[in-house]
């Protein structure tokens, strides 16, 4: 009998790495037939590959603990399999209509080949020796979202796009790994913009934020932003020097709109006491809630005080391409300076973001030149960016805008629209949940309230609502956990004051209604799945108890 | 007869939407095929579809001129054959061994089917709601590329490891797009460090940089860096609000590194004047010459100034994996924090860094929270990053570093560091080339010199040697326009001061070799080109005669 033969294992030899380079692996290995599966039946793929289930993160990590590198290479069948049975059967499956709890959604199945082909020409759009066609191709798509915020106006006709798109002294706009560069992009123009040259203060770019305060004879730079603004301006405020307690946080109203009166009497007191102002930030579609704010109210504001107005559209940008839902985005022509993210509903594939300028003059703000690339005079992109080294990514983007046309993205927000507001009908009309916010766009949050919790926030006093409200804190967050855990669908939880329980701030449950394929089924299946965990939660966790307590008080 | 039926027309209807979202096109559908191309024979997609050409960038320009979005679809099969026709063959070919003049270079076959996998997982790595594997995945190779920098140093054992790499409480560095949001990253991480609460002031993040500068009774802030640091240093400090000319650029030596003695001597300067110090900043690798400044030298300055030492290693790190050569960044170990990027050698696609950081609780200086992700106590990874959604790019790293191992990047590493002096021995040995920077890793820069030149650079005193290299210069420039515009080679441009020729700012081609499919052939022969280029320019632009006109007046 022979003895078996030793184990295989790859070599590193340069003739392997020169391989590995060049040649495919053969036909029949794992990683070309997931390459195949994939191709043949993307949403088989998703179905079979993930695997749903309740294991707690700590579990997870457990197959994630080794950081020495390996020595010795690992042939490319080990790490697949390495990949199929730790990574991709425990990943999150962002396609499936059931998961309404995220932005991040689905995609058109042509942009899973398109990408292929970004990734294989592995351009650099940073400057155009690495990019040649994709940097003109990615100034059209900026030409082309610019056009989709600005067209309608007067100053950006024919003429101005012929003039602008192609023209590399200025941009139009930047593409970007997301919403937050964008945000930051915009915040960083706006301050470089108000801390203009004075006297020997030459720039803000080169002299620096102290000097520019010493010129400009202000105390501190501020910006306003309603309270349901998003994290990432936190950041840019810390980023850009200016601390985050000098981002102003508006009150909403209940429609959790920015008050706009409250924004112009802040704006007044802090211009009296020797603050700049940056910028004042109005939201289209706030992260939470997707409420939109008075656009147009803002501008006024914004013009009345001379700042900059910069909205954030991150996610309801899109929005303007529904004919009946574009009047909700009115004022965001008047803008400097528009964010919109290109992942979520322009269903790109992660990361994908745009920050628009209404004058194409205005990213001069930021140039930055090097020797070797962005010479002055160059026609290379990443003279006007915050990134540097940027992939292909307006090629998707370009394909998505055409392919789905104008018609298609309005048909899919149009749609969103409108399943949530038939959601919030069912929700409305059914006895055990609370409809917590409206849906404006394609969000809404709600939450689960059994019939004691209802009588004890209907006829309670003060002291024994609060605590009703306290229990079902902790009863949905603890439906959301159960429900993620379980893996079969997800919706998502946030916190804010809701102005009908006197401003009390609860713990909601939030979705998301960007997947073309969820349908009133789906969730009223969602309810279903809830209102089961619920009943679970309620009596293991002796939720119920305490509220029978609190009812039984009322007498 | 029957009449022609009319065009087909792609139509938006909602079921049609619906379907690109789960149906792959067919078979013999030009994307699909496109796809199998890919798979089958990646190289030959590349030879044969990218087209070699000499399109000046305007003509370029005039298929890219379009902003509106048309209002129908078009059918995926029209946006197919317009990119293949006026963007995929119109795109750089990086994967070509004979485009050595960028740091953009092939990757691995297997990084582009798994990249096809990430792209259809589509996760978003701010959160583990929506990435739930990845989230560990990625802090584990935050964690081996920690290891690969600071792995031998006492501090960071096994134990250290084990404890640090999956706490989500803390975070051992970042992935991010590129080395720019990383080099801006490490750059907020000091300064939000330097100016430590202090009395009433309790934090920058909060209060911001005027009250920070007040509290600390520093007039600016300052960071220090080589001369020949890259671009993104200036970004950062604007960004941040130091102000570009606080970002101070010391000399180098004629080996590109960094004057240590000079760094000391400004540092104390600033010190002096009242300035806080950032951060002093080496360079692993500069873009430019390829050079690694004197690390344990800055390391030592930082430490007895008592401020941060950040190295960009955004090119040279993956060096470290080299036996023979790692000893050159010896002292990075040192470093507060590092830049890597993953799409330089590393070998991943566009967009990919990441920046390291030696205490896993520095990136506390920057946490951010919200209230319905990145919550306090949540293994959110966006607690801790510039950035906000990501893509699951930690897949491919993670890919990489096993598949290709330890051996496998040295084997790339020393093979490039071997061409490059290879190179320089040839360009040495040649009568028409002058090399002006040695290659310490695989980058060297040289240009081409004709014998009247060599003549007057020799001979020539002070006003005739200005006169013959600015005559160099535009031939260096036509030079590399002229091959770039033809197509078949590339090799980049840029200036900086040549110690050897007094000092003078000189226009030089660069090389950067890190194709392992670059031969020595390949390598004589865009010698040869160039040669050839040089011949046809300096009789058409009159470079021959205004070089003789100065040989002849030697005398």
């Amino acid at each position: 009998m022979k003895p078996p033969a030793p184990p295989k294992k790859a070599e590193a030899t340069l003739e392997t790495m020169r391989k590995v380079f060049t040649l495919p692996e053969s036909d029949d290995s794992t990683l070309a037939k997931l390459d195949r599966e994939i191709s043949e039946n993307l949403v088989g793929f998703l179905r079979d590959r993930i695997v749903a289930g309740d294991i707690a993160p700590a579990n997870l990590e457990q197959d994630f603990l080794e950081t020495k590198i390996p020595d010795d290479p690992l042939f490319v069948a080990e790490q697949t399999e390495f990949l199929l049975t730790k990574v991709v059967s425990q990943s999150v499956h962002t396609w499936s209509p059931y998961f309404v709890g995220h932005m991040t959604s689905a995609i058109p199945y042509f942009m899973v080949p398109l990408a292929k082909i970004m990734v294989v020409l592995n351009q650099n759009l940073v400057k155009i020796e690495t990019s040649k066609a994709f940097t003109p191709l990615e100034r059209q798509v900026i030409g082309m979202l610019h056009r989709l915020v600005y067209g309608e106006t007067a100053a950006c006709d024919d003429a101005f796009y012929d003039r602008w798109t192609q023209d590399f002294h200025q941009s139009l706009g930047n593409l970007c790994s997301g919403g937050t560069v964008a945000n930051v992009t915009a915040l960083w123009v706006a301050r470089n913009k108000l801390l203009s040259p004075k006297g020997d203060f030459t720039s803000i770019s080169d002299d620096g934020l102290a000097a520019g305060l010493r010129a400009h004879g202000f105390d501190e730079l501020v910006v306003l932003v309603s309270k349901r603004g998003h994290y990432s301006l936190r950041k840019a405020a810390d980023l850009l020097g200016l601390g985050r307690k000098h981002l102003l946080a508006i009150p909403v109203g209940d429609d959790h709109k920015v008050d706009v009166s409250a924004m112009a009497r802040v704006a007044r007191e802090q211009r009296a006491r020797g603050r700049g102002i940056v910028a004042l930030v109005g939201i289209a579609g706030t992260t939470e809630t997707g409420s939109v704010d008075d656009l147009n109210a803002i501008a006024d504001l914004a013009a009345e005080l001379g700042c900059s107005f910069h909205v954030d559209a991150a996610w309801g940008g899109p929005t303007l391409f529904s004919a009946t839902s574009r009047r909700l985005l009115s004022g965001i022509e008047r803008a400097d300076s528009v964010t919109l993210d290109a992942h979520k509903q322009l269903y790109v594939p992660m990361g994908a973001g745009a920050c628009l300028f209404r004058d194409p003059a205005a990213l001069n703000a930021i140039e930055t030149h090097a020797n070797y690339i962005i010479r002055a005079g160059s026609r290379d992109i990443g003279k006007h960016t915050l990134e540097g080294s940027r992939p292909g990514m307006a090629m998707l983007l370009h394909s998505g805008l055409r392919i789905l046309g104008r018609r298609g993205y309005e048909l899919l927000i149009d749609l969103g629209i409108g399943r949530a507001a038939h959601f919030a009908e069912v929700i409305r009309a059914s006895d055990d949940f609370e409809l917590i916010s409206e849906p404006e766009l394609n969000i809404l949050t709600y939450r689960y309230v059994p019939a004691a919790a209802a009588r004890v926030l209907e006829r309670g006093d003060t002291a024994s609502r609060a605590e009703a409200n306290r229990v079902l804190d902790e009863l949905t967050e603890s439906i959301q956990k159960r429900e993620r855990a379980r893996g079969k669908t997800f919706v998502s939880r946030t916190r804010f004051e809701v102005a009908r329980h006197g401003g009390e701030v609860l713990t909601v449950l939030r979705v998301v209604l960007a997947n073309p394929l969820t349908s009133p089924q789906i969730l009223s299946d969602i309810l279903d799945e809830q209102r089961g965990y619920a009943a679970e939660l309620l009596e293991s966790e002796g939720y119920q108890r305490q509220l029978d307590e609190l009812s039984a008080r009322l007498g």
